[in-house]
């Protein structure tokens, strides 16, 4: 796949090979990086501008500290590609994202150079100050640093870790990657900070004369001199217009600094390595550096696919016009649609406006949709308020990065019973990302909770339907949760129609003395139907097919009406097993005092790895093959 | 239990009433409504320190804006006492905190003028901010104010909000009130930030000289005064040694205020209500504000139960000698006594030192504990970082209050698979601090997660065993709930032993033919056992009792075998039925094809509301009687 890798990163193996260059080779290396990079990522898709974007960093990270007894955690870990091709990896690199190959984000399990896994962002600062607390407690000479870029910077819990590292001992180092861009662009008061963070080079000449006059003025007494770190922080942001946030934090500040210049980084890494206390080094990026289209439009190339590597020209896979579209498409349209007819409506995204494709509405309604920043928490709070004062917000998260949000979903709109849409984006296995992207927990985490309803639709339709429903006067907190990817009819454009809340229906009726019932939440339903139709006629028979569309409320009328007509009842969700839809339905039957025996088909006890969705579905028995097998197993034993 | 209502405040039912007052009778309304609350939380226990220290910030907002159509959100809601007061619920608050009375925090089910709900900590901004951008697009006069006090500040959420504040349309206020006080005391770089702000008088005096005299050296020009005002922070920060942290995220800051000083508030609040933008007024406050021993003291009144209000000496209940002990107390003895055995073990709380008794370690071993300050996701992703370095935490964190930390639990603990020990307090119903509080959902969202271990014990013995269990090599992360309160043990000080993980056991052996088997998780068990003593020798014989110590892993060896022993099973758990305990042990028994009736007892679907633990058991059926009552109706279908 690669042409070939350059003089002299085909002999680094190791961070240790790193480390007997000169540091003028570094320039060398890096290009030999970057290229490395392209060449791969032009034919195995992956993250490609931010990874673009840390080459020198990585390298002069590598060069200065002794990983991995020092540990580098990335934040995100998209960012970690360069560090994964330094650490050992670059012969495995073209199995990036695959299926058993290397995972596309830092992964203690896969290298003990991955100092802590770094699939969600913000996490970094936090995990690396107790890496930093426990080397200090141990009086060990290791070392710990996070890399965080900007993006992840607004996230709640950055700013929790950013809090207490002054108030432990620790040597921790942060790196402020500022590249001015989440997957879309930042927003937010910090953005704009940061923006405004001039370069120092000003300051510098002054200072000193600054603070003589001061003290020729009498405004600033000699005998204060004990307290000059402190003016001198103040006074370096008045005169090169900073205002020095992290400093008014007691996180020491240096910067901002050219994070393309591989030998100055070298120098700075080696001055602050050992300086002592919690340290911020403030770095300028360029996301997709060294690739010009990239560098040019940064969201389309956060992860753009395959691409001609010579032309930057992307390859977008041939679309044949009756192919079903994305799920995530119709969310958009749809929700610009609704917005159009009510508009009380508005929409709410933690910086995933085109994952989500709230982009239609955004671009035609700006002043109505809201991209608040990587901050699912207070996505769902802020749209919470909104919901107080009478709008209608839809509030699109994805289903693993809801985790963020549980106490928010269920103390400031639950218990209130807002009137407000919350859309699971990316609710099942999403493929490639891994274990730290699957939304597979949403179910039994969200079931549990009082006054919400949980739905899922069938097919592009039924989403369309559902959001309908769901913008309804009064429905209370309404929760749907669809997957990634493209959906099952092309001919999705149908006028929207209400669906009756808890209620489920028959896809496929069985005959008269049917055995097995498959009851189904979620699109899921189209591959059993799929499955289903595979069978002979007999099967067919004695399989009846029902589209459940609600996990709460479970429409209990139609579990108990099923229950006993078959003999035995088969469940299908895409979520986790334990506590999930099929549990609901057992929870139902035992309520009753029914005894069916129940099949539950779903995600097992174990984090699920990465690979294409359709080899992950093969492997847990959700594909038409495995449904089909199951169906037929259970009819045997009925 | 009030001795009289001062002359001013007997008139005062609504904010209207409090309108009709001169500026200069708000003094004297504030010295009413002051010992209103003396009188009142003398006899009737409830959070004192805060609700002084907002006497006069409540009677000043009430006085400017125009409630409930502007809206007030407390954050979090113990201050609200003097709100909840002037807006209708004088009479009522003597029912404060008691079953079917008012709730002891801001609740919008209870009053228009309870603008969100207050149960959780650092919410403010966010929910406010989505109030005041909701009316700066319905083009409305009315206002939105957070009142955030500077404990809650240190949570991520309130980051988020402040970090979007100035991202969209809004007229926000945040009202800063800053006590230097969470429940114990603020910890953080935020915190000593906010100490440093110094008033600003100095600054007013210079700024205008300093500038000119900038102009006139040349470093400022004259046509550079756009950028006057920006500079003018940046001044400010120079002279008066601020950092101007919120100024930087572009929320324009005015303070520090004496927040005592009700005639000066009044007069800012009306300077500031109109300015476009969001601002922040940060204020000054003392906890316990005129009760000298409450000013004293803050920690100790923060809610001191019953007092007198002459003598200021607290009630304190006196306790029996063999009284069992408080888990909490239980928890803390125990971490110490493991604490010293073990060197790698170190504690860490999100500002419950006290609540949790985490103290007694803290005292002994403070460099080995850490309290991070409200900021529950921090707490666990830092544990997790400690845990990385070969620390082995015990992380405690309310029931509740872990819901906040979720995906740190699922992303950077459980995907790691790290050694590591989360003590869930207060799982289970707390009693009065009512639905947000009460700890239910942890079972269900927990169970589904993989690689976790779920204990809770029968009692404070099992609660020192499984701690110890907990602390063996290689254990993986490995969670106990306990809930509030006393035990059910005196003699708890027992030499600990290890538990075989995932392993249950039989409490109440019944005879050869038993009816019902009863399987319980957690200190209900206690319950369960003094149920069956009450019943008959028969009933006894017919009924067994497994005390199941795991909910996950399940002891799926014992429910198979009880469930062939046994015709009829009942669960016991204090947690939300739906995907929790019993669920699990229907799972298990679906799985295996076993079909008995299973009957299951937990807390329904929806929200319990307020009451002592007592009465709320009772209501749910899950005190003795009530189990008393299920295992007679389940013998007799048996």
């Amino acid at each position: 796949m690669t042409d070939s890798v350059g003089t002299l990163l085909s002999h680094i193996n190791t961070p240790a090979d790193l480390k007997r260059l000169e540091l003028d080779q570094l320039p060398q290396l890096c290009a030999e990086l970057r290229q490395f990079i392209i060449d791969e990522l032009s034919a195995n898709p992956g993250h490609f501008g931010a990874s673009l974007g840390v080459v020198e960093l990585t390298v002069a990270l590598h060069y200065v500290y002794n990983t991995p007894e020092d540990s580098i955690v990335w934040d995100v870990g998209h960012q970690a590609y360069a560090h994964k091709i330094l650490t050992g990896r670059r012969n495995k690199f073209a199995t990036n994202r695959k299926l058993h190959g290397i995972c596309g984000f830092p992964n203690p399990k896969e290298s003990e150079y991955d100092a802590f896994i770094a699939g969600h962002a913000s996490n970094s600062i936090s995990a690396a100050l107790g890496i930093s607390v426990g080397q200090t407690l141990d009086k060990s000479a290791k070392r710990a640093v996070a890399v965080i870029g900007d993006g992840a910077m607004t996230g709640g819990l950055a700013f929790e870790g950013l809090n207490n590292a002054s108030s432990c001992r620790n040597n921790l180092t942060i790196i402020l990657n500022d590249n001015h861009m989440a997957i879309d662009h930042v927003v937010g008061g910090l953005s704009n900070y940061l923006v405004r963070i001039n370069t120092s080079k000003r300051y510098n000449s002054f200072r000193s004369k600054v603070y003589k006059l001061f003290c020729k003025m009498g405004w600033l007494k000699e005998d204060e001199s004990g307290k000059y770190t402190q003016r001198n922080n103040s006074l370096k942001a008045f005169l090169t217009n900073q205002h020095t946030l992290f400093e008014g934090l007691s996180v020491r500040y240096f910067g901002p600094v050219d994070g393309h210049d591989v030998v100055n980084l070298v120098k700075i890494l080696r001055d602050v390595k050992d300086y002592n206390g919690p340290k911020i080094i403030h770095i300028r990026t360029k996301k997709g550096k060294g690739f010009k289209p990239a560098e040019e439009c940064a969201t389309e190339w956060h992860a753009p696919g395959k691409f001609d590597k010579n032309t930057g020209k992307r390859i977008v896979p041939e679309i044949k016009s009756d192919q079903p579209p994305l799920f995530q498409d119709v969310f958009g349209h749809t929700l610009l649609e609704l917005a159009r007819e009510n508009e009380q409506i508005v929409g709410v995204t933690p910086a995933m406006a085109t994952g989500c494709s709230m982009t239609y509405m955004m671009n035609e309604m700006p002043e109505r949709t809201f991209d608040v920043g990587i901050a699912e928490g207070h996505a769902v709070t802020f749209s919470a308020g909104l919901a107080k004062e009478g709008k209608l917000p839809f509030c699109n998260i994805y289903s693993s990065f809801m985790q963020r949000a549980y106490d928010n979903v269920i103390h400031d709109v639950a218990l209130q019973k807002l009137d407000m849409v919350i859309c699971l984006d990316r609710a099942g296995l999403v493929g490639a990302d891994g274990a730290t992207h699957h939304g597979v927990f949403d179910i039994a985490c969200f079931r549990t909770v009082p006054n919400l309803t949980l739905a899922s639709p069938l097919n592009e339709i039924e989403l369309r339907n559902l959001m309908f429903t769901a913008a309804q006067p009064n429905m209370g907190p309404f929760i749907i949760r669809y997957p990634r990817g493209r959906g099952f009819v092309a001919d999705w454009h149908q006028p929207m129609r209400p669906m009756p809340v808890g209620k489920g229906y028959c896809l496929h009726d069985a005959g008269a003395c049917a055995k097995v019932a498959v009851l189904s939440f979620g699109p899921r339903g189209n591959v059993a139907r799929l499955a289903l139709e595979q069978l002979d006629a007999d099967a067919q028979n004695n399989i009846g097919l029902y589209n459940m569309v609600f996990a709460k409320p479970l429409d209990s009328e139609l579990v108990l009406d099923v229950a006993k007509r078959y003999k035995r009842i088969v469940t299908i969700e895409e979520g986790s097993l334990a506590g999930g839809f099929g549990s609901a339905v057992l929870e139902c039957l035992a309520d009753a005092g029914l005894s069916v025996p129940v099949r539950r088909v779903g995600i097992p006890d174990f984090f699920v790895e990465h690979g294409s969705q359709d080899e992950l579905y093969a492997i847990l028995g959700m594909d038409a093959n495995g449904l089909r097998k199951t169906f037929v197993e259970e009819l045997s034993k009925s």
